[in-house]
């Protein structure tokens, strides 16, 4: 008979179970983000039988497929698609694979125990979650999201963003809010903009550049809320009068980085949000950053890097956009400057679309017909000339005036052609006749 | 009855119109570049007989069709393939359809008269050829040739390169080369690396790096010898020993631009050449250049624009490169430099692949397996660390050491998994045991 993983019968939960708000808000302190196995979880019980199943496997883990069983009757746990196998931790490093772009459930890996299919995901899941049952306050956390005046989203809320449902059973359980909630409607017309907190004065002025050609064209501005180019994104949103929302990797009680908490401040006071499916109190690890990037692809319809190293984590951010076939743009820079080299590898394997402008940015994320101007360069005097007249401009003298015959060996045409395109040309405005011959003009 | 289109029978040709030749030298005064149906007319016929045909047509138009029919014989003449239709002349702001990639024959607008097939497309070229009849004096051409130590290259020659037959009827005549005429052997590994005039510092640079790069890697280098990007090119090539090709629109008796003759003279001298496929005497007009674009994407293995404005020829090259679906790279720059902008469209219609440095270049038009090292920026320590270790990494206290029971918590996994994880990066020299409890190392 295994060990019970806590003493929950002495230490007991300190709140009503029963709530489905806070039985919701303690299983986002409980799962880390993007746990697929929780979500499904959690979506197949509803958060309260969720915990309450948790509670009683954790004290006797050998019973836990049995209470399961008697819990979920005929319900359907919907962890068929999580995918289960140990895997390789989220890197920043690590660039799309393109070929690969099935938007597969984003499950975590879920360690060394995903023997026996979904009761072994479910024990290994148990054994994870466990520890943290002791320590459960989600009142606690929701009175200091309460004091921030931020608001607790939950899937079904008409708030919540729709554009999530790509994400699966890796959704968030839940989002807490400092701002405007209604990420719904905010993320209606929104693009993500995100790049390398070592920025160059180069990444500085493009993110500027396209953070405000983006929000005059009505567009929400969504970033990550880091130094650098995040913060330029945010800024040039506020700057413009447009929403911005910032997901952060810890909870919203902290706006981390200290530099970006004024900014992240005004980012939810000025119509925008900031948003951590972390509960308040939660700290920004590693693989919370990279786990938070999914969100930033998710909720916006693409996603533009501006300016991106190697080992930025916004190639991460990009590749969650490939992997959920969200349109992905990079921006260009000098091929001398390793600031740009994930763009400029993002182009390379065709995961990215080159954008070098606001416009171009729009005609990739925006509606149907948002094309941008074709950049054709400024037109000249004898562009669109048809072969004849075009070979005949070229033969024409600039000085002295050159008979037709001249000019009709000179340009290789037919004396006849050359007539017509002489009309044609002096129609134009471009060949005058003069002294019984013909020049430029 | 047609008038006589010139007075050959008083004229007379000034040279023995039998030698193959003097006739195939002539063929190439009386056509611009890329006349597609000279192409098959001297193909079918050889260029003896057909400019025998082209005398006796010019004399009497009414007659070019019975004649052609009595000196072919059977003989098919080729021009199945020729685009006769009149369209627009060739313009550098034109970029590349990628939609329509088929290597159609590079068919010049011959004019007008388009109507009848076959026919109406000689009687059309037989009047643009004539008016050239009078003054061909190939002998006095191939004599300045000979000044200049050239050579006279025509398709059959072991020298002749193979890659000019993807251009089928528009393939040159022939080639007037100063240097070494065996531009078989040159272009067996050559990249055409090509640019705006109008450069920047910052395309200067990258031209440099690329030429020496590909130089050291054995590549010919192959250009259009204009001042900016393609003089860095070929002064690149130079600089590191390697041969260098310089296609001219003009006649290499005149190694135009000014700026470009001490490097044009160097390149035929240091074992690379200087090529054209019009006489010496030839002057450079901007449809000849267009032209001769298409020889500069056909020779090489692939093109690489280096940089490019809008309205730069650099593109007509990689128009050619696209419609002969030869390897096509565009270096990316900085999108506030309107003089990468022709650079940055060939990305973003997906025409070109984007190229950051010589090794990148090499793999886009080399040897099969001559591929560019993955660029993968530093590793570090944690790098390739399975999910379980990474996430506690993460949750490993810098200082205080903390106890297994805490790191599990804090990393949201099971005890046994923080405790297997914790033997790993301690053997990493990730962690290290402290008080009894773990901290980093």
């Amino acid at each position: 008979m295994d060990e019970p993983l806590f003493d929950l019968p002495r230490a007991g939960l300190r709140f009503d179970a029963d709530d489905e708000v806070l039985a919701r808000a303690a299983w986002s302190r409980l799962a880390e983000p993007g746990d697929a196995v929780a979500g499904a979880l959690v979506d197949s019980l509803g958060p309260a039988d969720a915990l309450r199943w948790l509670v009683d496997a954790a004290g006797a883990p050998e019973r836990a497929e049995a209470v399961l069983r008697r819990i979920a009757g005929g319900r359907e746990l919907g962890l068929g698609t999580v995918d289960g196998s140990p895997g390789l931790a989220e890197a920043p490093g690590r660039l799309p694979e393109v070929s690969t772009g099935a938007a597969t459930g984003e499950g975590p890996a879920a360690g060394r125990a995903a023997r026996g299919g979904a009761v072994g995901l479910l024990v290994a899941a148990v054994r994870r979650w466990a520890p943290r049952l002791e320590r459960l306050d989600p009142e606690g956390e929701l009175a200091v999201l309460g004091r921030h005046g931020g608001t607790f989203l939950a899937p079904g809320d008409p708030r919540w963003p729709s554009s999530f449902d790509v994400l699966g059973a890796a959704a968030p359980l839940c989002l807490w809010v400092r701002g405007d909630p209604d990420l719904a409607r905010l993320a209606r017309r929104s693009v993500s903009l995100v790049g390398s907190r070592a920025c160059t004065d180069y990444g500085v002025r493009v993110a500027r550049s396209l953070a405000r050609g983006l929000a005059e064209r009505g567009f929400t501005l969504v970033s990550g809320g880091a130094a650098g180019i995040d913060a330029e994104v945010h800024r040039g949103a506020l700057v413009s009068g447009a929403p911005t929302v910032a997901f952060l990797a810890g909870g919203v009680d902290r706006l981390y980085p200290a530099s970006s908490t004024d900014l992240l401040r005004r980012a939810a006071e000025e119509g925008g949000a900031v948003v951590s499916e972390a509960p308040p109190g939660s700290v920004p690890g590693k693989q919370r950053f990279l786990k938070r990037n999914r969100l930033i692809a998710a909720l916006s319809s693409g996603t533009v890097v501006v300016e991106a190293a190697l080992r930025s984590g916004a190639l991460s951010t990009a590749n969650h956009a490939v992997r959920l076939l969200r349109p992905l743009g990079a921006v260009p820079g000098p091929v001398t400057s390793m600031a740009s080299a994930g763009c400029h590898e993002l182009l390379r394997r065709g995961a990215a679309v080159c954008v070098t402008d606001a416009a171009e940015a729009a005609e990739l994320v925006g509606d149907m017909g948002e094309a941008a101007p074709v950049r054709r360069g400024e037109s000249r005097p004898g562009d669109d000339l048809d072969a004849a007249s075009a070979a005949v401009l070229d033969a024409l003298p600039v000085r002295k005036p050159a008979h037709e015959r001249s000019i009709a060996r000179v340009a290789g045409l037919a004396f006849a052609d050359t007539t017509g395109a002489l009309g044609l040309l002096e129609l134009l405005g471009l060949a005058e006749q003069r002294d019984g011959g013909w020049r430029r003009r």
